[in-house]
């Protein structure tokens, strides 16, 4: 946001409900610190810090319309900066609008530049990032961490379902992952499970998307933090791969290195990067795990 | 077909040209031997032997309303065997309908299993193959060569446009991996390329979609054939891989071994196999060259 807007924290929760539900979403639950509100959504997160909010979501809601009802609520001179991003989607032709259509209703309302990293058969990533004389400050960074296809104990764990909140928090190991943060955890009836975390500014946020069933056998975790990762733990992403074992993963990196530590042996399918006007450099990068995989023919 | 069914190619050509229409292509040309017909369609191809057809669509043409135009027209009772696939699409959002829409019309006609090799977010490859007391015999084989986004000489040179028909056969070299063959091309405008070949029984068909336009930056090159490559050039599949030198590319066998003869250095992504009642061992490999590709963003 600008200088002359408003302290985002001071907006009503009715307000941050109102935005929410327009991308389909609901508040389940939130937690607080004096630095930032931490929302938890249906399979969803939203953290509003005084001059910034973030929110990500996933299935078929329809964050581009929780976007377009902030800025006109508040009006596109009042943004000093708006970005969007979408990942390639297990079944694009089930969502509501591409990539393509959404910066149709962004430009209505703000100029900015769109690009896809990746090519549209594999994994990729579209950026949108309006114009603007704004400047990011080097700490002002993120690293997202998509993971497909879990395997392994844990997973066949979370598939197994009935477990408690508290029971998962433990198996994911949440207390030595992020020893510092405040932790907001929500399971979901038949499956999936998100937890948010706040420690000062920083926020961790994973959604887990187990499920193995019929119509979508394709299991899904995120995992996204503002925490510069070269001072806080290097290998955070790395123990987040080793606990989930994905078949494949792709991090996006704004303005953080490259770092591969604690890795499962992978292929590194493809990587590209761009660095926008206002300075954020910002990696795409696509992971397979090293073995080759026998693929099960899936009944339909 | 079953032995009480009509000889296919004793079926008026207005037939096989309404059976094309329902799919949106139509027929730019055709040859012709004493086993086959073969119709070079709108970047597709259709075959026509005395007791089985098959016909290739790409783009956003309706297959499965050919097959079904088919299927109502001689009655399902005269089929031996309906088999149907679908591969993973650029932008399946564009497409008019998905696999399992397809799979509904088709068992509205016919019994049949349905399903998926390989994981949404990758390539994968859909398959269809109606209940039937069919026997495939062992020369009954089919091997397919997806290829995505080509590089080098040959691409470059597809992409600066403005040669002729006879160029590019030239180009791709027909006379040499294919020299039995008789050979029928189409040169498309602005851009794009379909060639049949016909040998005894045998077939050869390539369809190459070299456009790296704004909407669409993706080329795609198919080849297919019903030759036994482990007997006729069994480096055939490499040696096409070497002329396009995709980025990735699949190949999807029945009833062939899984030679990689004279392949680009590579690493296998994924693989899987089936074997339908009909004994037709079907096999899906994803493949990608070796180095890591450096992704380029495009902007939108």
């Amino acid at each position: 946001m600008t200088a002359s807007t408003p302290n985002l924290r001071e907006l009503d929760v009715s307000f941050w409900s109102a935005l929410v539900n327009c991308a389909h979403a609901e508040i389940l639950s939130h937690i607080s610190n004096p630095k930032c509100d931490a929302y938890l959504l249906s399979e969803s997160s939203l953290f509003v810090w005084h001059d910034r909010f973030l929110i990500l979501t996933c299935g078929t809601s329809t964050l581009v319309d929780a976007a377009c009802y902030f800025i006109d609520a508040l009006g596109s001179s009042s943004m000093a900066l708006v970005s969007y991003q979408r990942k390639n989607e297990y079944q694009a032709h089930l969502q509501t609008s591409s990539f393509t259509d959404d910066v149709g209703k962004l430009r209505q309302r703000i100029a900015g530049k769109a690009c896809r990293v990746g090519h549209l058969d594999s994994h990729h990533h579209y950026f949108f990032c309006s114009d603007s004389d704004y400047q990011a400050t080097k700490d002002d960074c993120t690293s997202e961490l998509l993971m497909y296809h879990i395997r392994g104990e844990l997973a066949d764990y979370l598939n197994r379902g009935s477990q408690t909140c508290d029971e998962l928090c433990a198996a994911f190991g949440f207390k030595h992952l992020f020893p510092e943060f405040e932790i907001d955890a929500h399971l979901f009836t038949p499956s999936g499970f998100s937890m948010n975390g706040l420690w000062g500014k920083y926020y961790v946020t994973l959604h887990v998307t187990p499920q193995s069933d019929k119509t979508c056998a394709s299991s899904y975790v995120s995992f996204e933090t503002n925490l510069d990762l070269a001072r806080y733990s290097q290998s955070l992403l790395g123990r987040l791969l080793t606990l989930f074992s994905p078949v494949s993963w792709d991090i996006i990196r704004f303005n953080t290195n490259d770092s591969t530590q604690g890795f499962p042996a992978h292929v590194r399918l493809g990587h590209g990067s761009l660095t926008t006007e206002q300075g954020y450099h910002i990696g795409f990068s696509h992971y397979q795990q090293l073995q080759t995989e026998v693929l099960i023919p899936e009944l339909m």
